[in-house]
Order: C-alpha cells, then structure tokens, then sequence
C-alpha cells in the first residue's frame, strides 16, 4: 500500500509523519520532493518513499515542472520510486532518463486530461486511475477496460 | 486555529482538505504556495489559508526560496496571511515588502536556530514557537519567558 499523503512539511516533522504511516502499515510514502534534500534524505530514514517529481496539475507549471530534473537528481539517491504526471509525457521522458530503473508511477489519467496509455507510453511503469473509476457509472466495468487498454499498449 | 497540514497536493484534493478542515473547526488551513497559483486560488474557496512562502529548514534552499517572491505575488492574491521563515530574516523582508499588510506568522524559532525576536525585527507578526516550549522542562516557565522578551521587543 502506498500512502499518499504529498508529505510536505520540514525534517523533523516529514519524518514523523512517514514513520507514523509506515507503523500504520503503508509499504511506502509519498513525499513532495520539492522540499529539498534534507526532506527527501529524513523520510528515506524512516520510511520506504516515493518522491514527487512533477505534477499534473496545471499550476505545477508556476513552480515545480521548471525544477524536475534538479528534484529527480535528488529523488533518486534516497526513493524506492518516483511520481511523475501523466498530463505531462515529455516529464514522464526528462524523469525516466535521470531516474532509470526505479519505478515511475503516473496520475492524471483521465478526469484530469492524459489518455490512457500516455504515461505507458513515454516510459511510466504503472498509471494510477483514481476519478475515471471511482466516480463511473460501473466502477469495475470501467477498471476492466482499462485495463484491457494498458494490457494491449503491453503487448506492443 | 490554524490547521497546519502544509497542503500539498492537486486542486482538487487539497480543496477537500481544505473543505474537511474547515468543517472540522479550523478557522484558517495552511497551504503550501509552490503548488501553484490554481491550488492557491482553489483552496481559497473552500477556506480562509495561510499560505506558506518560505521554510525554515536548510532544504529550502533548494528550491523554495528562490521562488519566495514569485510564490508571494500568487499569494497576497488569495490568502489569509502568509507563512514565512524565522531562520531567515532576509525572507521575510522579502514577503512582508511585497504582501504588505497581510499578517505573517513565523516558524523555525528556537528548536530549528533563529532566536526570540528574530522574525518580529525582520517585520513578522507572529513567532510560532513549538518545541521549544512543550519539550522544556518547564513548559509554561519557558512560554513565559518568550512572551516576555517578545514584549520587550514590541514595546522598543
């Protein structure tokens, strides 16, 4: 299970919460790796992390998406993975290329604008589909096709 | 009360957080400004936010701080107050010259480095001061004595 709880506060206290949510049984945490290094480093100590490179919104623009290669650098010397957006390919590509082997895993799929296959597509290891299952009409009718559609971008 | 969850994450989500704490009892939540201006103004529907500019721990230099002008601009737009860091008098120049009469309250005090009074001559408004007074021996002793000397600084 992956918490995703964006952990974004100083040292001591990003440390706790990941320590918390490890005990509460999260194999990992999710932590905004704009907080700099000595968040991400604190976290790692405490938790198995994933780091939060880019995002899907678009206000990630204003601040995050101009820093994704300094923030990956960083992310990749303590995070069991990243998280990269799946509105954006060509971060799925720039985050791929520092990080290589570690798994990237994608949102936006979907309510959020990127089609499914795109992360796939430009190098993400798993998408991650929240609202277009949740909120649809047949939750596991839509879960199946999607699925379906990942499995054939599979087999390419 | 100020709920301070350093909300982290898309719009949509960090607005329900927003949403849930104010309904819980909060009067203001605190919202982490690289986000990103939509995050800001969406959080700003669903409650009154403090939205934080800088940080006191040494990381933020990393990214953060050299954004903190740019991230000020988006959030005198919106906010309540701002969040600005006591380890670093400069920053807070910065913020109260460009967010002006928006009250600025100010972590990092004691535990994290920067002396009582520090942020208060640099223009804060508010010292926020935690483990320095509920991990003392005394706590209330210590509380006093903090009061006390910033008292001192706002009667010179």
């Amino acid at each position: 299970m992956i918490a995703d709880l964006k952990v974004a506060d100083v040292p001591h206290i990003s440390t706790e919460i990941c320590r918390i949510a490890t005990q509460a049984g999260a194999d990992y945490v999710i932590v905004q790796g704009f907080l700099g290094e000595d968040v991400i480093e604190s976290c790692s100590r405490a938790a198995d992390i994933f780091v939060v490179c880019d995002m899907s919104h678009p206000g990630a623009l204003d601040f995050i998406t101009p820093n994704i290669e300094k923030i990956a650098e960083k992310a990749k010397k303590y995070a069991s993975g990243i998280v990269g957006p799946a509105t954006r390919p060509e971060s799925i590509k720039t985050l791929k290329r520092i990080t290589g082997e570690l798994p990237l895993i994608s949102p936006g799929v979907k309510a959020q604008g990127a089609e499914v296959g795109d992360a796939i597509r430009a190098g993400a290891d798993f998408e991650i589909v929240g609202r277009a299952i949740y909120m649809s009409r047949d939750p596991a009718d839509e879960a199946e096709r999607i699925y379906k559609k990942l499995k054939e971008i599979g087999d390419i």
